[in-house]
């Protein structure tokens, strides 16, 4: 009798076979099925067993009960289909071929109370429901991805050593992969990753606006900025592909970034890291202006026209009344506040779900693989030790510091840009969430007195006990 | 045989009764009836008739067969009841005593989806279902408010005569009342509607704050300032009800508003609003901080806490480096975006879901009742009218010559805030919306290549066609 495959994989896009790439190349012998759509998907797991996965312990199935007979028992699959009603048309095909014990990751963009949903209800079935996310694109998934996942926590003995070794390692050896916790938290991280990844990739696109316009800096110039930045604490991925793709030219001697039409795409997870913060009462500014961003980017004829109504073409030579070091005292300042807005959101839902997460080794998780991997992830990982694992991150001592000293430079970048016409809207949200976030008196006083006069809504004094309401009969003063 | 009733009335919380009491008020014959819960809700309506409406063509019913009954047909009911499963559950309750072509009208705040979905079940069951988006808190619901209905169109000749007595009327008389389209527009304008408001309380209150902690400015100073702007192009209730609240002193002669707690409260529909905004693609800055801020609020410990660990307390003399027509100009500026951020989301909601909205009609009708109602509604709806009806309200002539005019103030004042350390989040999104606006070429050039370069993603080209999409082997620079 044949030897039984370890682990079975389902969706062979680009993620699903790089998955099973990097799950063989870790001693595993996979088994995959791709769903068959007459005329359209045939012959998809053969195409790639017969090529990619050619000489390798990798066996393609057309049927999904052979596929499912194939693997070992506890079976582990991992599904990589598209996030929605396909996951869950997916579990219904597949569960009855499984058996009691048996374990289904979802390594896609699930929304998180969807994955909730499918651990219970395969709960019920007795199937094991991991939902784990994961970051690092094609790139990642062959060569090492940052894992989150969450769900039955029973599935994890089973799926920890395949999870852990196809995970990248952080500088330290440590696999990018743990527990996040019960139902989707898994999937709730990866969300709250992907909008810091939205914050930190307009707040990058804000530093370049501000050089490039505010600063006259050219290409080259901002390459080597980028670069020199890359050896400090900003040293990340995404602030090294910037130097790169700053210096990236065509075949003409062209700078290929000058080409690039300012319409940015989405695929909508930092949106939902948006909604997913005002659902539960956080403060999410920063977030929130980059994916703001990223829609008004795509309204390109309005904005021309605009520019022309405004006549707000860069009329005069540009200057440079910042330095380098101000915009980088800036940029690191900046990104503390995404990194607060991020980890607050994931405190909140923890408390609120009852989740319990460990945001240090959410910190220490990120720190390879995923798209925001970076030497601060480290710093973060120590202070949340640091710091009992809880708590606001400005307020650590470890940051609390650099952001005294960022905050001149932070200030007078913003109030030029403002003044210069430069659009900043990630670097002010930022800053006026710092100082919304250290005035311990907000004006929010007058807007409970506009709510009580017009509508009866109360509101607490400050002479009288918390909790306490009252209400005025502000008319009467006509 | 007794007269029967023009109006059914369900749901006897303050909005109701004073709904009824409107309704008496202008010639109809009302009947009402409240659901009954033993030792809860008992005799609802019956200490209604006997208390408040005493002496009114009002008719209590504790009976709802009876109350039907009681009613001209087609019979015309209005729901007052909180927005979710309450309204399902009265729909299927009413239904059975109900014949075809009866209205049914909901008053509450519903989600437009909810709406549009009962406007559909309705129908197949022969029914006409309206949502009404009301505005104007319980003061508008008895002397008038602002009523925005939508769904079943046959329903709008059967009610417009009551809906439009009912509702304020405008300074030229037209009534604050008009037919919003099909589905759930009825509450999406609604929810727009308070979005908007939200954004408006938010740059008043930051008004207040810098003209207090930057200005140096005592409360009867700032309340004579309100009432002066009052008289100019900021007219609007929410600034006369602020000069109000600014003066108002409690018996022992302290000013109110200096005692009430900076925590703020919500119902939820701002929230609502900035999510259907991100659904839609829409740039909806101003009023996300708005929301935010309210957030933020809430955690006064935490602000009290950070505030000691900066040590953020204002230290320093308050100084006055800006005048109070800088302010004016910098409120009304900011006010621009949120209508132009409000109207735009309207404006994008009409085409998605082909509802054909009248930015115009919208104008006018929050012109009065409502919280937001203004003078500058007025001006608003007449350049809409000029514009066609369509187009970034920031580019219309009537407004841009202010912009412009504005421009230099609004700057300054941001800046000088964000050098101070005064939080004005809702000030600097909208000008950072302006500058975005009106940006020819944003950085978004940069994300797009931070896209294909980690996720393949592609992007368009400044020298190609639009709709074309490139892909860069980007690591080969490697």
């Amino acid at each position: 009798m044949e030897q039984l495959s370890d682990v079975g994989l389902i969706g062979l896009g680009v993620m699903g076979e790089n998955l099973a790439l990097n799950m063989e190349r870790n001693g595993r012998r996979v088994s995959v099925w791709n769903r068959t759509v007459p005329g359209v998907e045939e012959g998809v797991a053969e195409r790639f067993v017969e090529g990619r996965a050619a000489g390798k312990q990798i066996l393609g199935f057309s049927d999904l009960s052979e596929f499912v007979a194939s693997l070992n028992r506890p079976r582990i699959i991992m599904m990589m289909v598209r996030a929605g009603d396909a996951v869950d048309e997916l579990i219904d095909q597949v569960s009855p071929f499984l058996a009691e014990g048996d374990v289904l990751i979802d390594g896609g963009n699930s929304d998180y109370m969807d994955t909730g949903r499918r651990v219970a209800a395969c709960r019920a079935r007795g199937l094991l429901f991991v939902g784990a996310g994961v970051s690092g694109g094609a790139e990642g998934a062959l060569r090492g991805a940052s894992i989150m996942p969450g769900g039955a926590k029973e599935a994890w003995p089973l799926i920890r050593p395949l999870l852990q070794d196809m995970a990248a390692k952080a500088a330290d050896g440590t696999p990018c992969c743990d527990w996040m916790g019960p139902d989707g938290a898994g999937h709730f991280v990866k969300m709250v990753h992907n909008g810091i990844e939205y914050g930190d990739m307009q707040l990058i696109a804000e530093t370049y606006f501000l050089l490039k316009r505010a600063g006259g800096m050219d290409n080259e110039r901002m390459s080597r900025l980028f670069g020199r930045w890359n050896e400090g604490r900003l040293k990340s991925y995404l602030v090294e592909i910037t130097s790169d793709i700053l210096a990236y030219k065509e075949a003409d001697g062209g700078y290929l970034v000058d080409r690039i039409l300012d319409v940015a795409g989405q695929k909508g997870t930092g949106q939902w890291s948006v909604k997913n913060a005002l659902e539960l009462g956080e403060s999410f500014g920063l977030i929130a202006e980059a994916v703001f961003q990223r829609n008004i980017s795509t309204q390109k004829e309005l904005r021309v026209e605009a520019a022309r109504v405004y006549a707000s073409r860069l009329e005069k030579e540009p200057y440079a009344s910042f330095s380098a070091d101000e915009v980088e005292q800036t940029l690191f300042a900046s990104k503390l506040v995404a990194y607060a807005q991020g980890f607050d959101l994931l405190s909140r839902a923890s408390e609120q779900f009852g989740w319990n997460l460990d945001l240090a080794m959410i910190a220490r998780m990120w720190r390879g693989g995923c798209i925001i991997r970076s030497a601060f992830l480290d710093e973060l990982a120590r202070a949340y030790e640091a710091g009992g694992g809880r708590g606001n991150l400005m307020l650590f001592p470890a940051f609390s510091t650099q952001v005294r000293e960022a905050l001149p430079a932070w200030r007078r970048v913003v109030a030029t840009a403002v003044c210069e016409g430069v659009a900043v809207p990630a670097f002010a949200s930022a800053l006026n969430y710092f100082h919304s976030l250290t005035t311990d008196f907000l004006p929010a006083n007058l807007i409970q007195a506009q709510r009580d006069y017009f509508g009866a809504h109360t509101f607490e004094r400050t002479d009288g006990e918390r909790g306490k309401f009252y209400h005025e009969e502000w008319v009467s003063l006509q």
